[in-house]
């Protein structure tokens, strides 16, 4: 199957990333998997302020392949490194009717919160999003895109436009899946969504020691004042790691937390070097990329160009079918 | 000063096209143009019968170069075969503030008018028509467009874009003037507006027999019965036609038409002499041109090149204004 996904290189990746970057490795053992660093998307709500988007790229393509995504087996792209998205986007919107983009439940709830950030993003490309991302699927033939619950109406709009091309010049577009991924929800250090807006994240390329100051910011059981006091793990932060993290031991420090025999600097302790464990050998295989000299370059060298083949074939098919 | 222009493909040129044709060459005497086909806003309309675009798109390059345009001066070429139009339109997009394209004037309006002709043109594409427009001028850095009133809307919205554009990243383009041009408002032959949908063109192609034909079918002064009845040049559609292609003799016809000394017979002879008089050079160089096999695609070639040069370096600032 023909799998498609992409990030926004909005800021750095960090542990709640991980784990939709650990789906991406279940996909790409058994699929044909394009996968692309979204730059234009990134436009929608960084129009203002673009200048780090290049470097969110970069670093995000190394994250990548330190995770384990195989440019030998996989292709890895940048968006904007493919014009032939921008010019399918285009095509499809000449047959798009507003309303189709008007009634994405994501487009005003969207708007809402951001301009509750104060950013405004009542454009005309933010309304053209799930279009354009309909154009990035399409673009590659993909059959299955990896997507939450709330992307799903996305990915039927996406339908929409391919039955719509498909019924009005030749059957050119397949009708694409969402893949409901099964992705670890990662609280951030604070309890809430993990987000780099709300400063609560874990860095992916954290370092021991930060990832030891992190958790130590952690919140835990507000009523637990003595190590010895029993504790309540359903509130608790650092217990939510460790049912993610430490499937091993959460039974036995369930137990001991609600029994007063573990305390919070010790089960912090506990969590800080499962974490480390985790990431640690993504630091060290991220470390030894970067100091291959151009390598990242090489990678997305040769996956632009992969990805500008096949681009360039559907797009053939796409202007032969409208006779242009 | 650079100017750039562009005519929809979505039919055969008629007489109402020569006079903005006309326009074309005297701003190609003392300017740098370009001329482009636009087969993408072709689509906004004509989005679920495109079959056409391609070959009206052939037969108006033969149009213009039969009429004068020199594409050893001017660059001649096809919108779509320049995918920068569409890189630029999508950059655009992210910055450009929905509102600003719903209150242009001719938005509602024009989905109203193609709504009585049973056409839905309520698009996401539609929508951005000016917003395109914006992004194939400015991606020349043109100065100049000849423009209707009706279009000074849509310059507006350039100039804006433009500023937006300069203001947000980087001063990469120019604000281009609206030049409103004089053109000849030549009535259809019952009157009304020329235009291929009321069925009242004088095609630009049109033989000697053809033109004597439609000027005999032309709306005179219904008030005339009889030859030498006083007649009512004011009204008369014949009579406007000198107006515009006969001013040698338009004193006299009018005179000898009021006195009633010339009949509508003779008087329709006449115009029909002179309007193969324009037509007859045009029709001819347009056989000679279309006789060079292969000529059409070589200028279109040569022109598309030249296009891609200057909207790929063009794209090469904007990319380094937004760092991606």
């Amino acid at each position: 199957m023909r799998i498609l996904s992409g990030m926004r290189p909005t800021g750095r990746l960090h542990l709640g990333h991980l784990s939709v970057l650990e789906n991406w490795l279940r996909l790409q053992a058994a699929n044909e998997c394009f996968f692309f660093v979204a730059d234009w998307h990134a436009l929608t709500t960084e129009y203002e302020k673009p200048q780090m988007i290049r470097e969110f790229a970069r670093e995000m393509v190394a994250d990548w392949l330190a995770v384990g995504i195989d440019p030998e087996k996989s292709v890895v792209f940048i968006q904007s490194r493919v014009p032939h998205h921008a010019e399918l986007h285009l095509i499809f919107s000449m047959f798009t009717p507003l309303s189709w983009l008007e009634r994405v439940p994501t487009y005003k709830d969207q708007v809402r919160k951001l301009a509750e950030l104060g950013k405004d993003i009542t454009t005309y490309g933010f309304l053209g999003y799930p279009l354009l991302q309909a154009a990035d699927i399409l673009i590659y033939l993909a059959e299955g895109v990896p997507v939450g619950e709330d992307q799903l109406p996305h990915i039927e709009l996406c339908r929409e436009v391919a039955r719509r091309f498909n019924f009005l010049y030749a059957p050119v577009f397949p009708e694409p899946q969402g893949i409901l991924a099964e992705i670890k929800l990662v609280p951030g250090i604070d309890g809430q969504k993990m987000s780099k807006s709300y400063h609560n994240e874990i860095p992916l390329t954290a370092s021991a020691e930060e990832i030891g100051r992190l958790v130590n910011r952690m919140v835990t059981d507000p009523a637990r004042i003595h190590k010895d006091d029993p504790g309540h793990p359903e509130v608790c932060t650092v217990f939510k790691y460790h049912e993610i993290y430490n499937q091993v031991e959460v039974a036995e420090i369930e137990a001991a937390c609600r029994a007063g025999r573990i305390g919070c600097v010790g089960c912090k302790k506990k969590l800080a070097a499962i974490l480390d464990g985790v990431l640690g050998p993504v630091r060290e295989r991220r470390a030894a990329l970067v100091t291959r000299n151009g390598y990242i370059e090489e990678v997305l060298h040769a996956g632009c160009e992969r990805a500008r083949r096949v681009a360039g074939e559907t797009l053939d098919r796409v202007r032969a079918a409208l006779n242009m």
